[in-house]
């Protein structure tokens, strides 16, 4: 989705590509599929996942392998190594492949503005996912920063801007892609975390209710904590946060945490927030000078990331 | 060390520098320090040590605070997920800075090769390292190109080939700066594996023998265990093998080893090599055409980091 995002951001902005310069702008923007394997590579290990796209994760693929051969020392341990090391030499690729392109100085200068923000905004959206977490914080602006840095910034709002930024787009141009990105990116984590809660296996790949039993703490809990709290439904607050993070909660479990969100309001309010992000990100879409195509594939693939039910 | 190898690789190539250009070559040449930030913060988080310079480790650190602060989870598993973090932060924040400092293009490229070399050397020379670890390879030529890829490539030769494409130094004098600082960086690492036996706790701050509990397989311990089985001394060949990696290892069993391995002529073949490559090295340095007082203090530098005895 990122180097989707980044080659329609390009595309808002060069009207008459050459097919060589389209060539390099691909291999410039497909280093973000590289940070991407960094991340997943090093959110197993961090998590301790043991499966990935139905696959052993990376680090238990190497423990694997390890125990297979009968090597020295726990498998766990070489496994958690060759991890690390390959998400670093995947990051480390990701630069190569950026900063190795032929791009004229004034374009790599201004797309290399998106690509420093994203991977910091990446890696620090990631640490407050994981602090927030471990404070158990309930507020709502807990899960809107993470959201708002983790999930808008790295896998939108930069890849646009990096397009963008390829393209030679001018400064407000940039800003409004940029603004567009940033809400598309929020809603589209917020349908995320509906589909989590409300989607089925064959929608999700998961079963209903994962996300409760990971305790991913998604802006809808706090939404529903809050008014719990607010309306003095203290039965509700209680099953809310006591089911959060057990892994053993049952469907009927699962079913009747559902109601409580509906009844407390808090699918609406989400479901709202989503609609009222869409539209503040479809008007910078259409304030902005776009070219066509790129301005009705972005149309698109904003409604597609925020109504999608899979 | 790697920014002043870095530094006086340009000197070689650059007589004259304005001090405009020699703030900038140091900027771009401090991102090496951040490279070594993220390869202790991971490798600490791989090796589970607790303790660097002195000071908790990273992943304990962030471990300590989750702690005092009564957090939700495992506190290991935040200082894990803290320290890979960090350590990829610090790893993008290298790129950041090397690319983001105003330097002529043709240099830039140059010293990109150099660059973009050094950090997939770094990260699979440390995969060989924990490969041979794993495998118990016990063959000489195992350590050899650990010491090729992970120190030598990394400290010496890579930030030498960096600073003198900085300096825009021909092609002929950066190839005999690398043969240099390939030669310098492996007789660099065997310096530093016969001090990690025979070194003392002031040379060191480590206690003698600290290698051999770590289990740490040098071209020292190689050589032994070959010659060894050459001489058929079968004794001294599964003392050496049980002795490598037992963490409980007294002072007397740690005598006994290094009487052995004077025995066997192995730390005489180590002297040996040390000394063949610091010549070839030198020849080399003498044979480039460098501008002084920079060939003067690579010289040194060679010197210091093959003979020092702490």
């Amino acid at each position: 989705i990122r180097p989707t995002f980044a080659w329609w951001g390009w595309r808002c902005a060069c009207t008459a590509p050459s097919a060589e310069y389209a060539r390099d702008v691909l291999r410039a923007i497909s280093a973000l599929e590289l940070i991407q394997a960094c991340a997943l590579v090093h959110d197993d290990v961090m998590d301790a996942s043991a499966v990935r796209r139905g696959e052993p994760s990376t680090h238990v693929a190497f423990a694997n392998i390890h125990r297979e051969q009968g090597w020295l020392g726990p498998p766990e341990r070489f496994g958690l190594a060759a991890a690390i090391l390959l998400g670093d030499l995947a990051l480390a690729w990701a630069d190569d492949l950026f900063y190795g392109t032929t791009l004229p100085a004034d374009r790599r200068a201004a797309a290399g503005e998106a690509w420093s923000g994203m991977r910091s905004e990446m890696l620090t959206g990631q640490y407050l996912d994981v602090l927030t977490q471990a404070r158990g914080d309930e507020s709502p602006g807990a899960p809107l920063r993470v959201a708002r840095w983790k999930t808008a910034a790295y896998t939108v709002e930069r890849p646009l801007h990096m397009g963008a930024a390829l393209g030679g787009a001018d400064a407000t141009t940039i800003t409004l892609l940029r603004a567009f990105g940033a809400d598309i990116g929020v809603a589209f984590q917020l349908r995320d975390d509906l589909l989590g809660m409300f989607g089925t296996t064959e929608q999700t790949g998961k079963p209903a209710g994962d996300d409760l039993r990971e305790g991913k703490r998604t802006l809808l809990m706090a939404e529903a904590v809050t008014r719990a709290n607010q309306l003095g439904r203290e039965t509700e607050a209680r099953l809310l946060r006591e089911s959060l993070g057990r892994q053993g909660l049952g469907d009927a479990h699962v079913e009747r945490i559902k109601n409580v969100l509906v009844d407390l309001g808090a699918v609406g309010a989400i479901e709202r927030r989503i609609a009222a992000l869409t539209e503040s990100a479809m008007a910078a879409l259409r304030s902005a000078d776009l070219a066509e195509p790129a301005a009705k594939r972005l149309a698109d693939l904003a409604i597609a990331a925020t109504r999608r039910n899979h």
